[in-house]
Formats: structure tokens, C-alpha cells, sequence
């Protein structure tokens, strides 16, 4: 995107989170073995009150491509967020959330409203994403409940912006 | 992505989107004036039945960014397809339909079976694509319901593959 647009001012400390970030997590699930993977996560904007999200994981045992996600983080009110995120499982994820008080840069907190399906897809009841931006530091935390299961912490990462 | 991955045999004939399309567009609906538009699309693939895809464009008469879209196009079976794509306009849809035959290419009939929105999304209740590729032209149309009114026509465009 053309780098002379200027970042929406709705937008507000979201702007921390407009870059490329890079790092390593590790996910977890009752019905899967545990597993680490490597990540790119990118949040661009075009100068309205949205931030472009995408990310896309390797397994680091198998260096395969993983998980996948891309949607849009909206500003739609000050200090109040919505997520729609479209996965290639075949899950949406709608979120409500907010920008929390944070003393040294952002924290963000996610809880889906509604996670539809299309007909081929698992199963997945809920989603919640915890997000803190310190400094040139990203870290994130998701829970989920999924086949049938309870809503229980499923992956965490901690990704580091590239210059 | 990295170029030596190899496509999933199940993408088919959909393997014939991969790539980066570039053209122009024109949009219109009752309750706006009617629009023309210049538009990038990119399909990508990780070696996995399901192509990535994202969508932005640029309003011709202003050169102000004006829709985009994020998402993914699945095999779930011969000949049949999901989509779930992400809209910053808060509304995510999930479809379904099928690759259909064409002499010289490809044909893509797609019709949301959900259009869920967020709490602030203008009311969407159903979006219809038609897609054809033939050689390095991809053609689409795009119908909706929107707002209370009846499904029909809103989107046309003629892109070409960027070598």
C-alpha cells in the first residue's frame, strides 16, 4: 500500500499494530499433540478506520505450512474494536472487544460473537484473543472451545517487528 | 510463498486463479451512484485445497481506496467449492457452489448459504458470484441484497493476469 497515506485517527493506538511481526508460538488442544510453529503476521491500513490483517504459521517439526487467517480489525468506536476473520477451515470469527489500558503501548481484548460455518467445517463455539503490543513486541493468546469441548487457552506467541 | 510448492491436485481447475489479476470495474446499486473502479486480486496457494485470496480497489472518480475483501476459496469435493471472506465493512459470507464446465477455462458459481455481520455492519442478507477465467481473463459479476432490498446486480469487472 502507498506508504504516504496518513493513519485514520479513529484508529488511535491501533496504529502501534501496522507493520510485519515475526516470531515463534505453541499451541495446545485436548484432541492434538502439542506443537510449536513460526509465524508472519501483517496489519496494514489504507487511511480509514481499519487495520488489513493477515497471518500465516509453519509447523517448525515439519516446516509445512499451518494455520492461516486474514480478515480486518475495526475502530468503531474509542476504545471499542470488531474482528471478522475469515480461516481456510471454514470458520468466521466475529469479535467484539477493547483497547485496554496498557502503560507502554497497546493491549487489546477479543471474545467472538458469533463463530458461522460452513457445512464441511469443524466445529468451533468460541474464540478470545488477548493481544499486547510493547515497544517492537507483539504477544498473543487464544482460547478456544472446539468439538465440543470447553472454552480452554489454545496458543500463544510472542512475534518481534521486522524492519 | 515460496514457488516450488506444488498445487493441490484437488484445487483442480481452480489452479487457474493463482496469480495476481489486475483491471477495472464498474459497481452500482440503488442506493448509491453508480461507480467505476480499478481493482487487484491475488490468488495463493501453500500446497493445501484451498487458494487465498484478497481483493482491493481504488474508486476511479476520487483514487481514494475503496472496497476489499480477504478471505478463502476451498475444494471440499470434485467440483465443489466453499467461500468465507472477510469484508472491513464488518459482514463476513460464507458460500458454497460449484466449478461448472467451460470450453476454455474456468466458471465459478458462488452463493452465500449466511451473510452474518457485526453489531455496527450495514444489513447485507445475500451476496451471488459469478466468475469466469479464460486464458488471462478473469471476469466476475457480483449480485446482493442489501438494506432491505431485493437481490440483484452490483458488481462487474474485467481483470488480467499481471505477468
Amino acid at each position: 500500500m502507498p506508504v504516504d497515506v496518513v493513519v485514520h485517527s479513529d484508529l488511535g493506538p491501533l496504529g502501534l499494530l501496522i507493520g510485519t511481526w515475526v516470531g515463534e508460538g505453541q499451541g495446545r488442544y485436548p484432541t492434538i499433540d502439542p506443537f510449536s510453529y513460526s509465524e508472519e503476521v501483517v496489519f496494514g491500513h489504507v487511511g480509514k478506520p481499519f487495520l488489513a490483517y493477515r497471518q500465516a504459521t509453519t509447523n517448525l517439526a515439519t516446516g509445512q505450512p499451518a494455520h492461516a487467517e486474514a480478515g480486518y480489525l475495526r475502530a468503531v468506536a474509542p476504545g471499542q474494536v470488531e474482528l471478522v476473520l475469515a480461516h481456510p477451515t471454514g470458520i468466521v470469527e466475529l469479535s467484539a472487544g477493547e483497547v485496554l489500558a496498557h502503560p507502554d503501548g497497546l493491549a487489546l481484548h477479543l471474545a467472538s460473537t458469533a463463530v458461522p460455518l460452513t457445512a464441511t467445517a469443524k466445529q468451533v463455539t468460541s474464540i478470545e484473543r488477548r493481544v499486547t503490543v510493547t515497544g517492537d513486541t507483539l504477544r498473543y493468546q487464544v482460547a478456544m472451545a472446539a468439538v465440543g469441548l470447553a472454552h480452554q487457552h489454545h496458543l500463544s506467541a510472542e512475534l518481534h517487528r521486522r524492519a
